[in-house]
């Protein structure tokens, strides 16, 4: 494991490090963030799980996550959003392939030889960071975009794993929006119920434990009608009884921007469960 | 003037507009952010200037500032770090020419065509600001490196222009360390008389008004003994009693991770004074 950078950064220190996957057979990239600690303590852990097109750079440099994590005194971990390589499948579309993992594991040549990235976040990622960094084994998991979709199926698909999860912008129904239908025929072919494994909105009536659900929405999001419908999911937890709070905000787009005017609300929501 | 990027953040607005100046003779960005307001209200405005390399991009999309900017009621209006196009002297290295334009008007062929940023910082870009956005004239000034100095100048150029000045990372000598020596002898010549116009330490001694400094400096700053060496202004303001805060931080770096960690300070320290 190669350590490829480390900063100062509100009193702790923001690495990025490279590793092997076995999971997905490939170099991967992430990025940590450790907060000030005492000798020997071990801190919880957010997984950040990124949106299409994006690496392991883009949450850690534009979204302000160091000032919340030191305050609530949480490490926050920032993988890579697909395989990567010369040897990883790849399509010329920015929303599929590498940059486009969307969190599952494929089941379909040629997709199927690496991008496990599920398994790989939910599993390989917090082994390694449990066992060589200074956490604890209290994990939650938020996201955007599609990193939204990711950490709403991590937590439905694993109960007991994460202690809190939330989603800015989030593809809360790949399987009834263009995004997800391209991505789901690619990754896991024409069957539909194989399909329903990784969709947040499916999966939700099968929930076993009822962890509550954030999602920050804005109004002014392009992806908004036609990729996230947020209200699908909302929907179907009203209708459930599952908690669920969707926040709506006027004026909001789908950047960085939007992510950083409300990431506090996220870590303090995450750090109550997280240190409770 | 076109507007090239707007996006809701912090309950205010970061906007991105595209505007020709007559000063550089091109067509210039910058970003600026604006809190949420009431009606009719002005705000005053902190000049950001960026350091070589960066364009009107880095600062707005890696610093936080919306957040101290929202929080302390104060626009942000964050410049090019020089004139841009193919009309445009420039030069290979990174740190001359096109990114580098050191906040000082060129005297000497071919840079003198277009590099006048300090004339464009210090006047053109404020008239801009003040007559088309919600802008009062209480202004102040901040950067980082090459901008940390672009920012000492102008307010040591300027007494009575700026209500308050502070600098990360800031080249506080130019006239003493290689990057200024280089592009010095570029833009202004051969004759190091002319240079001492633009170099903060050799300014402070002519200084009109006691307008604090406040410096922040990483410890692990690759730059900081070949380029940066803040103690030859510290040394210089002890010597002349003009107030000056030189911090020292150990362990960060010259990264926007640096910026970022203490950014909040500066905009209180800016603040205070804008509202005073």
């Amino acid at each position: 494991m190669d350590r490829l950078e480390t900063h100062a950064a509100f009193g702790g220190t923001q690495e990025v490090w490279k590793h092997t996957s076995e999971v997905l057979g490939c170099e991967m990239n992430f990025g940590i963030f450790t907060p000030a600690r005492e000798p020997g303590e071990r801190l919880p852990v957010v997984y950040w799980l990124s949106g299409l097109t994006c690496s392991e750079q883009n949450f850690i440099t534009k979204a302000g996550a160091q000032a919340y994590a030191a305050q609530h005194r949480v490490i926050v971990v920032a993988p890579d959003t697909s395989p990567r390589g010369e040897g990883v499948a790849d399509d010329p579309a920015y929303d599929l392939g590498q940059g486009a993992g969307f969190y599952l594991n494929a089941t379909e040549a040629p997709w199927s030889a690496h991008y496990r990235m599920h398994d790989y976040v939910v599993q390989e990622l917090p082994a390694l960071i449990e066992a060589d960094f200074a956490a604890s084994d209290r994990r939650s998991v938020m996201g955007h975009s599609m990193g939204g979709h990711g950490a709403l199926v991590a937590a439905l698909r694993n109960p007991g794993r994460y202690l809190a999860v939330s989603a800015f912008s989030p593809i809360v129904a790949p399987m009834q929006v263009p995004w997800g239908e391209k991505a789901f025929s690619a990754y896991l072919g024409p069957d539909r119920a194989a399909w329903a494994e990784w969709d947040a909105t499916a999966l939700l009536a099968g929930a076993t434990e009822r962890l509550p659900i954030l999602i920050d929405q804005g109004e002014a999001d392009s992806f908004l009608d036609g990729q996230l419908k947020p209200w699908l999911l909302a929907e179907e937890a009203a209708r459930l009884g599952h908690p669920l709070r969707l926040r709506r905000h006027p004026g909001y787009d789908h950047s960085y921007y939007f992510i950083a005017s409300f990431l506090g609300d996220h870590f303090a929501h995450h750090a109550a469960a997280l240190h409770g």
